[in-house]
């Protein structure tokens, strides 16, 4: 198995991503071609002994900042980490491609350079989130690519989402439900009302509505949402967790009673804190695009961005796409 | 100031809307009208040493239950305590009512009796967000009464907020936002591309777009947005805290040390849970329609009830409803 990583994407790009990727060599017999600029990117393995290790470097020039509008980057620097590295998946000459970097513009160089498969109208952005599932997670989509939404998308995201959630996750028969606002039938938006027939019409394991506080709670495992609900989800959550954490900093450090009970208690803290921490999964896929494109958290570490490339080798080991494929004609 | 409380209101009225009524009429010199099933509620208040306080009991024979579809409920009870109520406001027989009972029974009773104001299209519900503001929340509108929103409703609600958060909850000239999936201009679902011009526009202090972090955060004093993804928002928020709260008490209960550790922590538990608590505010305005109504968390206890009839008055007190219908050629 042969991944491309783009070493020149993430917030410490490109030392912690070199870091992960070496990781990835050694741990996990993965092949990992490096995408960016030689050599700061050779600066960078040159701290590391990478004697026998399956590593190469494809050299390229620019780079897609996490600032920069998407779609014109794209098309600007056609010899960025991003868009090299699509190319090298385009020509089969790997089996993945991974990045920490803008994942909007990681969108726009798999469209522009994979294209969609067939059948699906629109890809989406998703995310693994912390929830009370029996797995301890629930896989959500659409987290950002399509602010507006027709049934049909979303039907689709269901179905890419429970090949995903049963092939790499490890979910069988995955349960998937739709956000809205009400659990009982017949609440939603006009979007939710027009596609819950569509999902009951599919042979997709659909269990019904979704509301926000299911999501962490475990309803199910795939929730499906058009991608402006779904970007404000996910930034909400994280605001809400930083909120306590930071009301709880504040008060603990007003009372010394306080600070010593938040010291015997650190355990908890810290299980809390790997529950809801990213870099366990790695990274979500880029699910509609024509090939395997995972993307992680800008802020990934070399644990993070390791598990990421676990992730891509993964997602293309269980044949996700071809899963996704045939579905198209069997689920829908 | 006389104001009318919905005694069949929550989920343990009429016992807990009583106590809190009593405590009203006690603590805050207001006139309190219970209305409800005389039996029932007059049972309650022989519990209480009423004499001398400005309590009256009016009759209603039907209850809308916290299950029923709202229209169909208000259609089919005439006689029901929300019907009634609003009844008694809308003869000007009261100042403000007060309910803690189905919310969608609420909105749809006052627009039944009490109609809209002129010139706004559409009511909205919403609720006072716990956030990092210098004043410790956040205004957020719609969170429910309209799925599928037009940009005049948005521009409609952001007046209404703004000028319920400077009137009743004493910000002055309050920080506007519209709820968005990313900060940057320019970014957002057709409608809120659409909404963002009219904002603009607008007298209103308005501040951009805010994504969903951005809420607790404290960017901004009033966030509006369409009644689906608020609702999504609002469902979320209670999910997240509640996960948090539960690994964490799962933790803790499992290692000795923990449970120690969270018994010295209390305080700072207690504080974050004060910060929470929706009956601080004891309820959140139904604004748009022509009364002043309020409306509490179904959960509520005693002292919420009380709260959420403080709010009643002072809503009526500072004529909320004025600055609105003036608000509408000023402002926009």
């Amino acid at each position: 198995m042969k991944i491309v990583v783009d070493a020149m994407g993430g917030d410490r790009a490109p030392a912690v991503v070199v870091d992960g990727a070496v990781q990835a060599a050694r741990d996990l017999g993965l092949e990992i071609v490096l995408v960016g600029q030689r050599d700061a990117v050779q600066a960078e393995l040159d701290r590391h002994d990478t004697a026998g290790l399956p590593l190469t470097l494809v050299h390229a020039s620019e780079v897609i900042e996490m600032h920069e509008h998407p779609a014109a980057a794209v098309k600007a620097k056609k010899d960025s980490s991003m868009v090299v590295g699509m190319d090298l998946i385009k020509q089969h000459e790997a089996d993945a491609f991974f990045t920490a970097g803008n994942s909007g513009g990681a969108l726009a160089a798999a469209l522009f350079r994979l294209g969609r498969i067939r059948g699906i109208q629109r890809p989406a952005l998703s995310t693994v989130f912390p929830s009370q599932t029996p797995h301890g997670h629930c896989f959500l989509l659409d987290i950002g690519a399509n602010t507006d939404c027709k049934p049909e998308y979303l039907l689709q995201f269901a179905l890419m989402g429970s090949v995903y959630t049963e092939r790499v996750l490890g979910v069988p028969n995955p349960r998937v439900a739709i956000l809205s606002n009400g659990e009982e039938e017949g609440k939603g938006n006009q979007l939710v009302q027009d596609t819950v027939p569509l999902l009951k019409a599919s042979t997709l394991n659909f269990v019904g509505n979704a509301e926000g506080k299911d999501i962490p709670w475990g309803l199910a495992d795939v929730i499906v949402t058009d991608g402006f609900t779904g970007n404000v989800v996910i930034k909400l959550a994280e605001g809400v967790s930083k909120f306590l954490i930071d009301v709880l900093k504040q008060e603990i450090t007003s009372r010394t009673l306080s600070k010593v009970g938040a010291l015997l208690a650190r355990p908890a803290f810290d299980e809390i804190k790997r529950r809801l921490d990213y870099r366990e999964y790695g990274g979500a896929p880029l699910l509609g695009v024509d090939g395997v494109v995972i993307v992680g958290h800008g802020r990934s570490d070399a644990l993070a961005i390791r598990n990421g490339i676990r992730v891509a080798a993964k997602t293309a080991e269980n044949q996700v796409l071809e899963a996704i494929k045939s579905g198209l004609a069997d689920y829908i």
